[in-house]
């Protein structure tokens, strides 16, 4: 096959389950697609190691000094000569804005992609936005940014990359509403009163999406469909209002465009990364895949749809109301619930806990209007420290 | 809302469930919709007065010279001072090539609508194709005209209009399969032996879909689903082993495109042909309608799927066998189809003699290859006349 392109990629995040996928759709497509630079975390430095050596690139980021020391030891005799070993937020924005790439895909988790992908789209560089907190934390000034640049915002959230899918050949002027579709994760069949007493054992089970443990547990919580509403808002510049939520357990259409006239457009496929992840590497042309799954319409049997329940999942609600706010409240929400989830990964309070700290962070904040990067870096960290607080403080003073 | 367009239509078939549902969708949008021809049949010239009086047109077409005095009649003195009337095919080609027409309606059933198709994109027409038969029989001829005078073909059946708007952005190039979705007709769940039985009430009861009662027995038989695998084939250019049906009792999935890299696209609507239609009529706009009925996805419940039983239904199986074929045999199939059921609709024999019947004229016939209209119209002729012999027939000598 003929392709018009060879994209030249930055990998924020290179040993987590973007990062991963993203390299098994490179490996697989060398004539195409080239890794210039790697991004990965303090604890995964063997895995990077083995990666840098696979794929050759020209810089490699580690948070820490001792992590570049580690990294060096570790590569020893193979380190490929041209390396260049770069460390902490200076080193994930150099990475983003290499002359020599192309394409930046924000695998990593959480608000600490949200300036890698800011001075990644001032650099002119086209985003694969696997980071859904850069757009819920800032989306206001990423978009107006990347529109000045003219920069592509590819989406590689099954979700939006199945709205983006259904939406070529036409713009947002044409939609009426998004369905966000989720599977409801691991309570959707679980009574209110049963969910008081879940166990983080009990929320890691996501009942069809292999993702991180963070994700996940936003997944239980539904807030990850909340964030996704408010990353939708900002990627197709929606009024929140029109964008529902459908829960759908088998994750088979992944979400859909309902147009002005009535009609709807889904994406569909198994849950499976790797298919939006191999879209936005090749976007906007569509590749054969050995490694994509299939899926097989034949035997999916039956499909079935609900509505969500706001009830039993509050930080869906929380997020929804938050969502239409031209203010700091979404980059509050998310900070927060970054903080309280890792607390609740790391066994510091309990599932039910997870909402009503959220509340009490969210109640406790002075919204900024129209913030600039300055604002929402504020509010994420005021965000952070309230939650910290919180979480430490006893329950019965919240 | 702003349209870039004004569009004059000439609407063949004007009093059958598909022109009726296109006037519907005009007199919802007289602003941006005006009929500039009506045509219809013998049996309904007091509907066709109402729409005249109602729409205005310049041109009026009827069958014969008694019809046209019986409507001259009709109008009285209501009849608008600038309206022709004309008749037959000379009629139907002139309403077709209307000078003021930009866009032509094919609502009418069978191969009758071939000769205006074709004359309709000779004179550069825009084709809204309600018309299967013209593509089954003469794909190929018809075409290579459109392409050649820079004609677009826009589908109104539900299907090929799914594919066709799931398609938007992307080109038959980008294609691994067509998934073609089919309700699997009233005897989905007939056992092949209870199908011997079925009467001609069981076979006009469809289950989701209100149309004409030639396509309703096609439905039946699910050579209606066959007759799409062909007319496919022609609109997206495509190898017929590229088409695959799939049963979806429901008729919520109008049908799907499967990409080169897995993705599957696909539409979604309730089961009304005003949506199809509607998009035909505006495309490439999205425009609001008010008489589209709405699907809502939460009130879904269930989608299911399964495969065609090619044993039960031998007119889908042998259709599927001629698709791939570049001869005269779809011609023959659907002229022979065309009679067989008009006969079966007269009650002049029982359900299960439909297949027999098809079969038997399919394997007279000497196929002729790469053929132009003329071998077309020669082999729909000859097919015709060899089913009206098998139908007077008696059934032991077929």
């Amino acid at each position: 096959m003929q392709l018009s392109k060879f994209t030249r990629i930055s990998l924020l995040g290179s040993t987590g389950s973007i990062g991963l996928q993203t390299l098994d759709i490179v490996e697989n497509h060398q004539e195409h697609l080239q890794v210039v630079a790697l991004c990965a975390g303090s604890n995964s430095l063997e895995k990077l190691t083995a990666q840098i050596i696979q794929f050759k690139p020209d810089l490699v980021c580690v948070p820490t000094e001792e992590d570049r020391k580690k990294l060096i030891e570790l590569l020893g005799a193979r380190r490929p000569w041209k390396l260049d070993i770069v460390t902490g937020e200076a080193g994930l924005i150099a990475a983003a804005s290499l002359s020599s790439c192309d394409l930046v895909v924000t695998g990593v988790v959480g608000a600490v992609g949200i300036k890698p992908t800011w001075q990644a789209v001032r650099a002119g560089k086209n985003i694969a936005l696997a980071n859904k907190e850069t757009l819920v934390a800032a989306g206001s000034v990423i978009m107006s940014e990347a529109h000045k640049n003219g920069v592509k915002i590819i989406p590689v959230d099954s979700e939006h990359s199945a709205i983006f899918q259904s939406l070529q050949g036409y713009s947002n002027d044409d939609i009426d509403y998004l369905w966000l579709t989720g599977s409801g994760g691991p309570f959707r069949t679980w009574s209110k009163e049963m969910m008081e007493g879940a166990t983080k054992s009990d929320a890691l089970k996501h009942p069809n999406w292999s993702m991180g443990p963070k994700i996940t547990i936003d997944s239980a919580t539904m807030m990850n469909k909340g964030l996704e509403i408010i990353e939708a808002r900002w990627l197709f510049n929606l009024s929140a209002k029109k964008i529902k939520v459908l829960v759908h357990p088998q994750s088979i259409l992944h979400s859909a465009v309902e147009y002005k006239d009535g009609s709807i457009v889904g994406q569909m496929g198994v849950p499976d990364m790797r298919l939006p992840i191999h879209y936005a590497l090749f976007y906007p042309e569509r590749v054969p895949s050995s490694r994509v799954p299939r899926l097989d319409l034949v035997k999916l049997g039956s499909l079935t749809f609900e509505p969500p329940d706001y009830d039993k999942f509050p930080c869906l609600l929380m997020a929804k109301e938050v969502a239409e706010s031209d203010t700091t409240l979404p980059c509050v929400l998310n900070a927060a619930n970054e903080v309280i989830v890792d607390s609740f990964l790391k066994d510091l309070l309990p599932f039910k806990q997870i909402p009503r700290l959220l509340e009490a962070v969210l109640s406790l904040h002075k919204p900024v209007k129209n913030p600039d990067l300055d604002d929402i870096f504020e509010a994420d960290a005021w965000a952070r420290q309230e939650a910290f607080r919180l979480v430490s403080a006893p329950i019965s003073s919240i």
